[in-house]
Order: C-alpha cells, then sequence, then structure tokens
C-alpha cells in the first residue's frame, strides 16, 4: 500500500523568481513527488508549495528543500506583510491515504531532527504535532517574529522542540507539524440574498457554536446572482462532507430557499468521497479498496 | 494519463492446475499488469481470470497469454458443462478510465490481427466491437460450439472478423470484444418478504420492461433473514447508480418497507463513485481529477 501524503511549505521568499525556482527545484529531482501548485505573493514576499507523493520521498524532499532555502534566504534581508519566524516558515504534512496521522508524526519528527543536525535550525512542532495546547496554533509559535526570535527562545516555555534554543542567524526557525486534509467546499444557494447566508452560515460554524471543525462566512456572487455559504472542513473525517450538505440544506428551508449548487475548491481525498457516497445509499461496508483505480495504483 | 482497462479473459481448461498456472503466468511478466481473480470451475472445465492494468500491458499480455493456451489446450480432448468455441474463448475488454470505448477499440482490432497472423486462430469481434447485431452476443457466435466450428466458418455470415474461415485444428477460435463495465449491486429491504423483492425486481429490470441496461431478480437472505434486490448494472454511464437506489427506495415505500443496506459485489470504477457522489451533493463538475489519489496515481 503506497503511503499517501501531502505537504504545503512556505518559505519566506516570494519575489525573486530565480531563487524561488532554484528551491522548488529540489522536488523536481524526486519521480514520487508531484507538484501541484506553487503560488507566490509579492507583497507577503512568501510563497506556497503544495506538493504530493510516498512519504519517504516527500520527507527526502522536503528536506532538501529546507537546505536550499537556508542556503537562499537570508531573514535579516527580507521584508513582507505576513508574519514569519523561518526561511522554511512552516511545514505542514497531511495524510492522504494508506497512512495515519501517528505514522507521519514518526517522520515528522525525524524531518525535524535532521533539519537541527544537519543544517543547524531550530524546530518547533505544531498543529496535531505539538507537544503541548499552546504550540497547537501557529500564531502563538509565530509571536515576535524572526527579529524576536533570539529572546523568545530564552525563555524556557518557548525553547525549542528540537535543537539548542539559539536560532539559525539567517534561516531563523522552522515549524513542522501534522494536520488533517482541509477541503474548501462552498454551497450556492437559489437566493441572491447574502443575509440569508451570512445566517446560514453563523448557525452551523463552530465560532459561532455550530458544528465542531467547521468554518463558514456568507457571500454574494455578482457572477451568479445568488448568495453562496463558503466553507472549510478542518476534519472530514470527524465532519463528513454529507452532513454539512445536509445541514445547510435544511437551514436553507428554514428561509425559503435550496441549494442550487456546490462547489470544490481544489481537491478532495478518495476516502471523503467515500464517506459521502455510501452514506447516501447506504453502503456500510466501502473500503478504498473497492475502487479499481485504487486498487490498482494504491498497492504497490 | 494512464489508460486504465480491465480484462476477464476465459480458456477452456479448469481442471489441470499446472498448465492454468503457467498460461496465468504470463501475465506476472507484465509489471503493469494486476491479476485480480483466477476462478477455476471444474465441471465447466474453464478457467476465468480478472486483469486490470496500463492498455498497451492488458494486451500485449493478452497475446502471450493467448500464445500459451494456445500452445497447450486441446479442444478435441476437451469436455466440460460450459460452451466454448475455443482455447482462449472470449476475451472481454473494459475502459477503466483514461480511454474512451473507440480507442480501446482499436487496441482490439490489432490483437485480433496478431493473434490471427502470429498464432493462427481466427477471431470474431462481439459485444461493442460486433460488426453487426447478430455478432453482439457472444451465445450467437458460440452456437454449435468448438465441434460444430469447421462447418459453421463456411457459412458466409460465419466467417471470422480477421483471418481465413479454418478454425485452428486444437484451440478453435477466439471472441474478443470491448464492452461496459458490469456493476454487480444488491439492495437489501427491511423485510423478509422476498415476493417484494421479486415485484420490484421485475418493475424495474429491462427484460421485464423497466430501465436499461438493468438486470435484477429477487432473492431471500436467510443469514440475515431479509429480501434482497440483486442487480447488474451493464452500464453505469447511461444507468448510474444513484438512479437505481432510488427507484428502489420509491418503489419499496410502495410496499410499506425501505432499503436496509445496499452492497457492491466486487469492484467499483471511480467514475461511478464519482457520478452519484456529486448527484446527491449537487456538484455538477466533478472530475477525476479533481481526486487527490487519481490526479497523483492517474497522470503518468
Amino acid at each position: 500500500m503506497k503511503k499517501l501524503v501531502e505537504s504545503v511549505p512556505n518559505i519566506s521568499e516570494g519575489r525573486d523568481k530565480d531563487v524561488i525556482e532554484e528551491i522548488v527545484n529540489e522536488f523536481k529531482k524526486f519521480k514520487n513527488i508531484k507538484i501541484l501548485e506553487v503560488s507566490s505573493d509579492e507583497s507577503h514576499n512568501r510563497t506556497v508549495v503544495t506538493i504530493v507523493g510516498n512519504v519517504d520521498d516527500v520527507v527526502e524532499g522536503l528536506f532538501y528543500f529546507t537546505k536550499k532555502a537556508v542556503e537562499l534566504i537570508d531573514l535579516n534581508k527580507h521584508k513582507g506583510e505576513h508574519p514569519r519566524i523561518g526561511a522554511v516558515d512552516v511545514i505542514p504534512l497531511i495524510p492522504i491515504s494508506g497512512i495515519t496521522k501517528n505514522e507521519l508524526n514518526n517522520y515528522v519528527k525525524l524531518l525535524g531532527e535532521r533539519i537541527w543536525n544537519e543544517l543547524n535550525v531550530p524546530v518547533y512542532f505544531y498543529a496535531d504535532s505539538a507537544a503541548n495546547e499552546e504550540r497547537r496554533k501557529l500564531p502563538n509559535i509565530r509571536k515576535g517574529e524572526f527579529e524576536g526570535l533570539v529572546e523568545k527562545m530564552k525563555e524556557p516555555n518557548w525553547h525549542p522542540d528540537i535543537g539548542n534554543p539559539i536560532p539559525h542567524s539567517t534561516a531563523g526557525a522552522t515549524v513542522i507539524g501534522v494536520r488533517e486534509f482541509l477541503i474548501a467546499y462552498n454551497i450556492n444557494l437559489a437566493t441572491p440574498d447574502v443575509s440569508i447566508a451570512e445566517k446560514i452560515a453563523k448557525s452551523i460554524r463552530e465560532s459561532s457554536g455550530g458544528l465542531m471543525y467547521l468554518q463558514a462566512r456568507g457571500f454574494y456572487l455578482e457572477d451568479k446572482n445568488c448568495a453562496q455559504v463558503s466553507m472549510n472542513i478542518l476534519n472530514f473525517k470527524k465532519l463528513p462532507l454529507y452532513r454539512v450538505y445536509e445541514i445547510v440544506k435544511m437551514e436553507a428551508e428554514k428561509y425559503g430557499t435550496y441549494i442550487k449548487e456546490s462547489e470544490l475548491v481544489g481537491l478532495i481525498p478518495l476516502k471523503a468521497v467515500l464517506d459521502s457516497f455510501s452514506f447516501y445509499i447506504k453502503l456500510p461496508e466501502l473500503n478504498l479498496d473497492k475502487v479499481i483505480e485504487y486498487k490498482i495504483w494504491g498497492e504497490e
């Protein structure tokens, strides 16, 4: 069974195309890594790379990607709107299929140790790899940024998880962690009344006391002249797509409207598709390897 | 994009395990062919092999599989309950993803020509590769069997599609054709009354004037003490799974019962899953390459 993972490393360089290319090219040396997107933002002065592949290759590729970024990026000269503490600021790792979060977490630890041992960059673990609640959230770790890192690291509760409490002189520190795949999912309503989308969003999102793992906002889409409930599902295993759809459907009826269509922004893991498919046609025992394509390509 | 196809060749040997193994082993020489099942029946004296893989490898593998079967099987000595006209009796080819039926049909023609040119076995095309309506159905071609083939082939309307009208002296003729993937799908009802399952089956199947591409029968399942509508969906592109589910659901309500659960027998192509998934959550633009696993493994 292939162990498929995604990673979305962020580097603190969004302007110098040659530097960005040289760093991203490290991934191209791996046959089993696929680069899905490279997105640079000049005002943030930051580039976000999305890759997918077999876990061994992805972790190996991330090390060489980090090595090159540490060589080429000097945070003492870096200016940008987005907060950052490292040349490679954050490396999220996401299990897709054939691997659990716990198993992936072991890879995260090895990657962190290698980055410290070979590159002298201290490492923090965040998200589901965090050692305590305070470190789960990236903004807590990043607070004070690169410029405040020498002082911050001296505080005992901000010692890094791996390495001595001394930032790398040009590359700062790197934050690594396992998190769940995020599904960006929008539902368009059969009404142009944005207040309905806003009321639905408010009643279902976690921050307003609704469903855990759900972020939601209401928008008006000019090109389609309709209201949209725009959502992020932060954990599709605990909050399956069909439940989100059915709850929005129910709430829409309350306001005398209905769902016109829905849309996925970006990709979706096969497991998320199967969970909803099997809900609707009452297939209790549907596994990934019932799908021909997965059976062929997911096994080695 | 990988061109994924399935094939289910049938050979006229179901008893001699050494012979069967030697023939099936031809597929093991291909890294990109996966053998899903080898099912031998002694009374039929016949073996059905299920393989999946990239179209080029599958077609190449099928040739060497046929070559070996022609070498090792002598139909003059063959006895069994199942009708047959060839050592390799029939080779169905099924498009799974990344390839159309028309494109696959070109491969079928090349395979047929090679079997004639190099092995001297004449070839008939059936199913969606048939030259006329009469040849669409396998029983029409197979009528008279191996023993009657010398005479049958002399009739102008039973000349083979490829090769001279003379059967191979020990291997007869081979029938090849493209067909759609068949989904074996059962729905269990919340009642032990088999007459309800039978009435539903009769009202929805093609042979009784219901839905095209649907075969259906009613059964009683002793282990679950429930009635089952057991179905084959012969073309899931024209008759999607959700439509079958929803119609059985509707009919069950008519008899005061409901669907307890459904089950897939064997595998399902990703496209069939996506078609139903996108129906239920109104996702009009869902393509295979929105699914991460397909995007990674389906593209080369």
